[in-house]
């Protein structure tokens, strides 16, 4: 494999930052700020770990202007080095080569239309009337069902499997695991059992997203499920029917969204927390990790719920209480009226 | 393709409904109420709803004998509207085609009955001694392990695998990526490490049993794991070694049951509710979503746990108090002692 | 299939137990105290169940010396009854043969290094300098990505999907629908999209380590994410990037351990429960179920949270009153406070 090589200089260029020592400094890769060696750049984001610049070894590291007294080495200044960080350390990425064409073990219907630029890998399966844009990338053992459409740039890493009426955008990013466009879960009750709702609507992903391990996201009953551009869901996410996720929301592991709620645009949802059916939530919530969202909520800012961890004989105690609590607050009350009357 | 067309006279004649206004109207598909055009079929179970009937630019509305005096098109007249939709939006359901007979690309063992009225998709693998029943499909990418049998017009939608030892009824519906069979969590802790406890049992998943995207059914350390008929179990549920679910259960998604729990017919388990091993849980038991079931419960009815979302800094001061609630329960008790002494 | 026989002797000698009760029974498989037939043996490991023992039809029971005088059977005596029986029931479990070689539907890189005595299932892939050591198998449709090891004698049951960077050690064991080394969930805000970081760690999983149906674990962003050896993982977990679990620690199915946390040895993480980010557990800690962790534990023990339980009307007035719990301890201090001063 031949090396990823750049100068510091070229770096602060290419970035439009200014670097401070050699920028003749040749970096080939990137490391943590304790670990990084004399040809790998680092970056110092949260002013925390400031006390880690004394002793780091690295090529260059990526600082705000604040922090570069303390850097004992080459530095790049950014105005938010986090950010610079992760374009930079994009450029020494190997992602596996992934050749154009049709894998011999692949299943394509003769419907399909697979862009000549597209990768299809191993024993990946594209079914009638799928299409497949340009420079897309299916790694080994994806399903497109029926109908679907897998946008240009995107790229399915393996195993990913799209149901039908399924289509995402360009640049689409889905890891191993993950379903899109399964059914939704919609029975309705017959006397004495139940009857399945056909999901009649499809899933819509658009541009830039990015869809984790493992999760799941159910197409529409009647319309569509929707995410909006730069929606970020982490592994084992449930994406409940009907549900509208606005743009550049952001979602943790295992969090999971109910039938038909609308989550709006710039929302944080923790790891682990749910969101009931059809309630909306306003552009730019933050939902703590595993908090429960029981009502809509039409402001911006942070919610959660939940009690805190105690060692367990306290916590014993304190739930044991919590289950008379209203109790208690009607004894408390009738202390009170007591005491006024006195 | 060609149209799925019904006159609204036929659609009351074959499901038992009345209806009024134009029997001759063409329905070829079904929509929301706001979404419906005129060949389309829409419903109006909720009242809530009653309003947008108004606007309704529907074919026809299958509603209730109440609401039919507010709807300005043909209607089908219903009890359950919701029941109603139900069955005649099956009408309109396309599902991808399956076609009889065994995919060049799969691999079935030469001890597997496979009936020659299945259909066993691309890249399925079909281990010794398995049985696939008259009807059943397999979608791409499903592997039916050693001794597994898939019960007559049964289901597995794209890469559904048994391991092993897991018995389908009929008519059974599983959606892609679950895991049935797969080694229940059996360790034995012997001084200073794990031993593993084999997995001898097998899993039985009764008649029109439906199995969401990504949910996982370990099989029993030794007797099996059992889910009886018309279990309805969504996304990405765990369902641990040994569990037995009762006839019609429905569980949303996230849900999970530890092992050896013994759940009753016609149970509501709520999104990512959890229930702890060895408990039972009587007929008709309604447990809402995020609670833990941490005791048996022995009458029907709705049970619930955890606190409500709150604003985030309202929400500190509280949980912050919860975590000396038995003291303050004991000083008030003290209060109330000095009050009564006076 | 020929049958695996023992006689209660062999089994004693083979596993340093001493039996009571004749010793030339011959014991062809394991049952429940209550299932066992008299060619099955079973065990008394909770003396809970010691009513049982009156009415066992086992051919033997492996139980404590202390319980010997109620066994109506023959019986093996053991200082920990469930660990000599783990031992005893692996001798019966029939695992799924597992040819030597590559199956013909695979697809194996040239510069994979596959070992002769491994086994490659139907339809897997192994990509480019992937190692694939002595004994280990790989059932049908796992795939090895570039760079991936394979430790001796693991086993990836079926459906497998290891991405990029992850090394497993010597006997481990992955259950379907696993993902290891998918992309870590890391984010850069840039003013109003986000930005990706790559994700250049990998991920090492030490010996004889246990991965559960559907459970995911990312690779590290940088360094890589650690399980040590002997880590038991059950179901639909998600370990997020760089986590570090240490030896012989277990997690029930659905816990989720959030960036950059570090868990101790021997610890306990019961179902669904959750530790937040770049948090530390100290060994020896156990998380009771579905608690959520949200502040590093530096002593052992045991650790709660969440509330009990309740029928939904009661719990209603208990929830409502939590949001108001803070001013309900300032009212009781102000009571306390004109209580002292009178």
């Amino acid at each position: 494999m031949s090396t990823i090589q750049y100068t510091v200089a070229e770096l602060a260029d290419r970035f439009g930052l200014t670097f401070k020592g050699d920028g003749a400094r040749v970096i080939d890769g990137v490391g943590t700020l304790a670990g990084a060696g004399p040809s790998q750049l680092s970056f110092l984001s949260n002013s925390k770990y400031g006390a880690q610049l004394a002793d780091c070894r690295a090529g260059v590291v990526v600082l705000r202007q604040e922090n570069i007294d303390d850097c004992p080495t080459a530095a790049l200044v950014a105005a938010d080095p986090y950010v610079a960080y992760a374009k930079i350390a994009a450029l020494f990425e190997r992602l596996p080569a992934a050749p154009v064409g049709i894998h011999a073990s692949a299943v394509v219907a003769a419907s399909a239309q697979v862009s000549p630029t597209a990768s299809i890998g191993p024993c990946c399966v594209v079914e009638e009337d799928a299409v497949i844009e340009d420079g897309a990338v299916l790694g080994p053992h994806c399903i497109v069902g029926t109908g679907c459409v897998v946008g240009a740039q995107s790229r399915l890493v393996a195993r990913v499997t799209l149901v039908t009426r399924v289509t995402l955008g360009k640049r689409v990013l889905v890891h191993p695991g993950a379903v899109i466009g399964s059914d939704g879960f919609g029975l309705a009750f017959d006397r004495d059992h139940w009857i399945k709702l056909p999901q009649l609507g499809g899933v819509r992903i658009g541009d830039d997203c990015e869809i984790g391990a493992n999760t799941t996201i159910d197409r529409g009953a009647l319309d569509d499920t929707v995410l909006e551009e730069d929606v970020r869901l982490d592994n084992q996410i449930q994406i409940a029917h009907n549900v509208y996720v606005g743009a550049h929301t952001a979602m943790a592991g295992c969090a999971a969204v109910a039938g038909s709620a609308k989550i709006g645009r710039y929302c944080m949802i923790g790891g682990n927390a749910g969101v009931l059916g059809h309630l909306e939530l306003a552009d730019r919530v933050t939902i703590t990790a595993k908090s429960l969202v029981t009502h809509s909520i039409r402001e911006p800012g942070e919610y959660s719920s939940g009690v805190p961890l105690q060692d367990n004989r306290q916590w014993r105690r304190n739930a044991a209480r919590f289950k008379h609590l209203d109790e208690y607050v009607r004894r408390l009350s009738a202390l009170e009226k007591d005491s006024n009357n006195e």
